[in-house]
């Protein structure tokens, strides 16, 4: 956990502040921004999830980028609660992804709260540009996963913040939104990502494993499955 | 600091989430709030401010307001920096209010943050109103007391949530936001409130008491005159 407060960026290449949870599509998501030509700030927020395991695969996946900075920031949903993932609640397993409704996984406001520190962090930076690696397609259904979300925090950020106020416009990207998971498990291999350094599951065991039936290991298996290769992190 | 997740709410009063930091402001937001029938669950975000004395005033003023819940939550802004509240830079004394320019005060992005925070409590309890107690006409320049901040803040809040996608339709609640600083004063004192728990100074010596100089103070000392009352704190 930095304490020391952020000084502006200062590589030649624009950076990007992209949202890193340790996941596979995160990482992508930064991977994609990065050969776009951006410098990668990552922010990670530990919100007390269950699968603190991510957090570790954050700091992998952030060497292995060769992020520019790497903060980490704790807030703590689980005094808020309201999801299995942030309480004792058990997390779905063998669920039917395609049944209607938001599953219990959905934690309330997570991606508002996550895209605001990134927006701050970025004002701080001189960085105009955000980074998600949220999915609408191959995905539970938050509704903070939605293009319509995006846009709206966009429109947020250009009124919140001196940078706006001053003529920045701030985008907010989502590379992956409109992919499948086997497209974004192809993007991610062509760009030669090491997919065994990502954690996915909602629920994995005291050693970390992954329970193989959550929402988060059904969807990262029925994509590669569905990309034709096998998933490395299960073959070690 | 609360780690057990929140029930929903249960109190006959329709619940808002009101953002309360201790100063005069967001207690007259809150008891304003309370007078139309709401019931109070107050969220308190320590985020490294160097005014931490706030705290202790946000818990005296909860108490005073007899709210059902108050949660805080601790999210380290000094991480991201870019303040001098939030850093180690000296806070502006004596300035000119007239001009231009947004002060060294702005915490980027900090609204947004506490909005999201609220947002994703006020999901968890069923609640819809959201009370945050901006100013737009005595303050101090920031963009995220305006009224399209607050505005665009709702849209993202209809948009990111499961409630709001099942139907709900959040308010967000900025009763000051057009206010002089007197006529606050005014209906506070209306309300009966004990101001002697507020505190309002960014940068209090070590017994806490109130710099006189800084922009807060001299807010605060132009709105007690323009009401034709004491400051009750000086008075003390």
């Amino acid at each position: 956990m930095a304490f020391e407060p952020q000084p502006p960026a200062t590589s030649p290449q624009p950076p990007a502040v992209v949202l890193l949870s340790g996941g596979l599509d995160s990482y992508t998501a930064a991977a994609i921004t990065k050969a776009d030509g951006f410098s990668i700030y990552a922010l990670t927020v530990q919100y007390g999830q269950r699968h603190a395991r991510e957090v570790d695969a954050a700091r992998a996946v952030a060497s292995a980028l060769g992020v520019e900075r790497h903060l980490e920031l704790d807030v703590d949903l689980r005094a808020i609660g309201g999801s299995s993932l942030t309480s004792d609640a058990p997390v779905p397993r063998d669920r039917d992804l395609g049944a209607a409704g938001i599953p219990s996984t959905y934690v309330p406001a997570r991606n508002t709260i996550f895209l605001s520190l990134a927006l701050g962090w970025a004002e701080v930076l001189g960085a105009t540009d955000l980074v998600i690696g949220v999915n609408a397609l191959d995905y539970s259904g938050y509704p903070d996963c939605r293009p319509d979300f995006i846009r709206a925090f966009e429109h947020v950020a250009g009124v919140a913040t001196r940078a706006g106020v001053e003529g920045a416009r701030f985008r907010v990207h989502a590379p992956l939104i409109a992919l499948s998971k086997a497209d974004i498990i192809r993007r991610g291999m062509a760009l030669g990502l090491d997919y065994t350094l990502t954690h996915s599951c909602y629920a994995p065991d005291a050693g970390g494993r992954p329970c193989g039936r959550c929402d988060s290991c059904v969807l990262r298996a029925k994509g590669f499955a569905e990309a034709g290769v096998a998933d490395p992190l299960l073959l070690r």
